[in-house]
This record gives C-alpha cells, sequence and structure tokens, in this order.
C-alpha cells in the first residue's frame, strides 16, 4: 500500500503543539507521566513472567513486516543492498516464534509513517511501543482473557503504588474502579457500527472503525470493552477469518473508557500456509515478498492467538494526559521534524 | 564516514553459518541461550531500578544518532521527505534525558551496518542491543564502579538461578567465580597497546584495539578487566579529553575473560557547548547536523559519566556460545539476507 504524502515545509515542533525535547523533558508532568509508565512496563512484565511468558527482544528491521497498518506507511531501509523494512508491528516474528516457546511477549518499538493529518489527533504517533503477546494453541477468548487481567492488573498497580503521580497529573484513581475489577464489555462489530451510525457518526459496517468512532464509543462506555469480529478487508492477512462465518475474522479490538479510544488489537491467527496465500492475494500483497514467513509456514506454523497494546496510547489513558507525545519520552508526531 | 561496500551477491544464511530462524527457534541450545538473556535482563533492570535508576524507551530513529561507530555505516530513513538515521547509539539522547532524571538507563536496539568481512568475526551483529546506562554529575571511575557491579550481579543471579541452561550448554558455573567477586582489572590504553606488541599483534598506539587484539586480551585474563584512557581520534566527540591530559580520553571498555572480548564501552561525557564544536570539527563532523543536541547543549548539558554493555555479547560470555549470533532471537548478520 503506498500513501503518497503532500509536499512538505518541515512542520516545526511548535505548530503540531509538541514541546522541545528539553522542554518536554524538564516538564514535572513529563517526569510523572514517564515514571507512571515504567511503572506499566514492570508490572507487565511481572504479570507475563508469572503466567509462564518468555521475554524476547524483537528484531527492528527486516525484508517484510505487517501490512495491516490502515492508512500509514512502511519506512524502507537498504540492509547491504536489500530492501528492509523498518517494523510496523513483529507479528510474522511472533507467530514464527512460538516454534520455540509456547507464550511469548516484546516491548515492541514500531515505525509508521502515518497521514500528516494524524498530526493533529493527539492519538498518534509515528514511533510507538506495543506490549506484543503471542499464545500458542489458544483461540481468540483466550487472548482475550489474557488481554482484560493484564490490563486490569498493571492499572491496578499503578493505582496503588504511583498515588503521587496520579494526583500530581490530576487523574482521579477512583476512575479506575470498573477496569481494575475486569468484566470488560463486549460488543460486535456489527454493533458498534451501528450504534455509531445510530448517533450520526457515518460508520460503513465493512471498514475498519476510525479513531474519532473509537472516541465515541469509548467515551458512551463506563469501562473498557471489546470489539469482536471485523469485517474482513479492514486487517491484514494474518487475523484468521471465523471458519463457519465467512468474511468475519476472528478478532478485536479493545477500546478504553472515558473517550481514550483504542488501547489494544489482537486476535486468532491465521497458520494454514494455502489460506495465508490466498488472503495475501485478497489483500493486495504479493506472497513473494514473504519468502522467510511462507517457507516456515509451509512446513507448519503454530496455531495461536494473541494481541499489542499500544503503550504510549495505555500510557496516555492511566495518566489522563490529553495528547498521546506526552506520553513518549521521544515523541515523534507524524511529518513533524523534532529530536 | 562512509563506507563503501563491495557489489553484494545475497549471502544465503547457510553460508554464514547461521541457521534458518526456524531451526534456530527449535534449537533446544537456543532456547537455553534466550531463557539465560532474559534473566539477564530482568536482573539487570532489578539492579538498576534498585539503584535509583528510571528505564526510559529510547528513540529507533532520529535526525542524528552516534557517528563514533568504528568502521561501520550508519542506515539512513526518510521520515517525511526528511533524512533520519536508524540509531548506531543512543547517546545523545541518554545526555539529554539527565535534565529530567539524574539516573537513566535503556535497553536499547541499535544498527549497524558492520563491513562484510565481519560476518565470520563470531561477534559482530548488525542489529543488536545495549544495557545503555548514564548518570548524571559523576565522574568517569563511579560509572565503572557502577559498570562492575551491574556485571557481577547479573552474572551471580543467572549462576544461582540458572544451572539448568548453564548445565545444558556446557558451562561451567565455577568459571564465573572471580567475576561475580568484582576486582575487575583495569589497565590503560597504553599498557594494552604494549601487551599486544610485546605478543607480536600490530597495534596502533594511537588506534581503537581491533577485534582480534581484544580477543587477545580477553583470553589472557581471569578476570575481567577495564581498558582506560584510549587516545582522542580512537571514538567519538562526546567521550571528554581529559582536562589535563591532551590527547587522552577518560573513557574505558570493559573486556570479558576466557577470549570473549569487548563487552562493554563507556567513559564521562563532553558536556561544554564550544569544546563539543570542537572536538565534533576534529572527529571530521559537521556541526550544522546536529541541531537540536547543540541547541540543548548551548543551554546546558548535564554533566555525566556512563556506559552501554553489549546485550547479545554479554550473553555469548554468559552462556559460553562460540558466536554472538546464537545469542539473538533473530540475528542479522552483516551482509547476510536472512529472516
Amino acid at each position: 500500500m503506498t500513501i503518497t504524502h503532500p509536499p512538505l515545509s518541515a512542520a516545526r515542533p511548535a505548530e503540531a503543539g509538541v514541546a522541545r525535547l528539553d522542554q518536554h523533558l524538564t516538564s514535572p508532568a513529563t517526569q510523572a507521566v514517564l515514571r507512571v509508565q515504567s511503572r506499566i512496563l514492570s508490572a507487565a512484565r511481572a504479570f507475563l513472567s508469572e503466567h509462564g511468558f518468555t521475554e524476547l527482544l524483537p528484531p527492528l528491521i527486516g525484508p517484510v513486516t505487517d501490512p495491516g497498518i490502515r492508512g500509514s506507511k512502511q519506512v524502507d531501509v537498504d540492509f547491504y543492498g536489500h530492501k528492509y523494512k523498518l517494523m510496523t508491528s513483529a507479528i510474522l516474528y511472533k507467530q514464527a516464534s512460538l516454534l520455540g516457546f509456547d507464550k511469548i511477549f516484546y516491548i515492541a518499538p514500531n515505525v509508521r509513517l502515518e497521514p500528516l493529518e494524524t498530526a493533529v489527533t493527539h492519538r498518534h504517533l509515528a514511533e510507538f511501543h506495543q506490549i506484543d503477546v503471542e499464545i500458542r494453541d489458544v483461540g481468540r477468548d483466550d487472548a482475550m482473557r489474557v488481554a482484560q487481567q493484564l490490563v486490569a492488573y498493571v492499572v491496578g498497580e499503578v493505582v496503588r503504588d504511583m498515588p503521587v503521580e496520579l494526583e500530581a497529573l490530576g487523574r482521579d484513581p477512583e476512575s479506575f474502579r470498573k477496569v481494575v475489577e475486569g468484566h470488560f464489555g463486549r460488543i460486535t462489530h456489527r454493533e458498534a457500527t451501528d450504534e455509531l451510525v445510530g448517533l450520526g457518526h457515518p460508520q460503513d459496517p465493512a471498514a475498519e472503525i476510525d479513531w474519532r468512532g473509537e472516541e465515541i464509543l469509548s467515551a458512551r462506555a463506563d469501562n473498557a470493552r471489546f470489539i469482536v469480529d471485523y469485517p474482513k478487508g479492514s486487517r491484514g492477512f494474518y487475523d484468521r477469518e471465523h471458519p463457519d462465518r465467512p468474511g468475519v475474522l476472528n478478532n478485536f479490538d479493545l477500546i478504553a473508557p472515558e473517550g481514550f479510544g483504542e488501547l489494544a488489537s489482537g486476535g486468532q491467527r491465521e497458520s494454514d500456509y494455502a489460506t495465508l496465500i490466498t488472503r495475501m492475494r485478497e489483500t493486495g500483497e504479493n506472497p513473494s515478498k514473504y519468502g522467510w514467513y511462507l517457507d516456515i509456514a509451509r512446513e507448519g506454523l503454530p496455531a495461536s492467538a494473541g494481541f499489542g497494546i499500544g503503550l504510549e496510547r495505555f500510557t496516555r489513558y492511566v495518566t489522563g494526559v490529553d495528547a498521546v507525545w506526552k506520553a513518549s519520552a521521544y515523541p515523534k508526531l507524524p511529518g513533524v521534524v523534532s529530536a
């Protein structure tokens, strides 16, 4: 997929509302946010280690990366004369790694050149991280259960351990009560679409829910909720189709309450070689680009389900800051040249 | 600095001795090594957190990166029409971050296009990680003390907690006794040069010690040892010159015992604006490339010292494997196209 960016006059950080790096790092608010982020990571690692997950360090670059990145552009790099990509997500490596480990996670850095207009959404960064989880031989609902437990646990740890930071940021710990208890909501993509259309927000039932729609759904819920069963065509080839419901993917998004929007995406993965080839072709991907991945798939990719939590978005939700760049130590906004 | 790679016929993984990803990940030896690596990381995090360090997530790309990378090539990326680099090391960001935090660390991914001939040294990866530590308002010897304590602690934790993995890898826990006790050796770069020349290994006293020289020094010691006081010209502009010994840098390398070679590099940092400009010019760097960094330095960079431990090299030393690519989940050898 090729997105053409309009010709650029270098946007200056101030114009996009992002602070200069020294001002950003010397701000007590930034310091509080980054201390919370550090606690989010230590809590996530503790939870996942205790549940038998091995942490691996993901690749940064490779011959192919996740193509299912909805409107954003991949970054090419020249690796000794060969065209490599920066990871937009390491999903293909997660699947392959289950050959060696039943449960894995990454704290994975990703780069996606989002369209320039997203610089002002307060929700998009060109460089960000995911808490990237994958589990062998389980189904979508198992992965959702792990995501729910992980999010509830991490938020609970922050509420318990970081009252000073939350108070300094003006974030009421009481607002997390339902999330910490778990019992996240669950609606289908079709129900979400109906809800949005009923509210006057145009939403194509065959397409991904846009970030504005996610924000609306998020603002109307008093707990986190899952949206399940996205239509084929809205996601990458690796999200598995329901075997008995053609056109519907066995996947999910997790939406935060209070208008903070999407926190995570996940699903059951396709692992069948022939189906992967078909799905690649359906999504406009050329299978010949996926050399090592299809070589492994031909001999047998493990069945799996998993998810990725957007770390900066999660941090934004927990700290309540009004823009996701405030949840990054070195924020990179789409199109904005800074540090 | 521009290194020209000879024209390439794509090297195949097998020719470079590196396993295909599925064979690599299904190998019990790989699994043992990666479990040890995971324990190295958790031990390093525990040690550093306990000593008041904040973990930050480093940037992947930026307008400039560490130029002092001795013979390897930086990777360009196009960031919305602007030429960015993949981080070869995040040293410049470490210095700036001390404006907000007195003690920081990263587990930092780096990419360096090492010369093709290093594919067979068993010591070089094009993609690797550093345990990257920086401390405000301390000197070089303080940073060395932290490096020594950190390495000794981490190795001790692995010896205590991973006997099954070490045994499976044929690594005798007894070989770590001296390292775990600390008291690493210390010689100057001049003494190291004399030692190498005395052994018949050609070593220019004005230059970096090459990897073969490091290996020789490493094989002759029964404990880790520091090499201090590298000559100016052998390192980047950010390594501070001794104020009363012109031409000598207040820096260090840490060499493993048993022939495993270099584990870490560090030093006191230059933070004075005018001196940074002079040092950039001396090292052939154009100051106008370093926009955001010099903007901050003009208003005052914190004084600091710090170091980076090569995670895969450290893992190789602890596990005793014969090549550093075996200490990476997704190994990328210089010039070798794989997964």
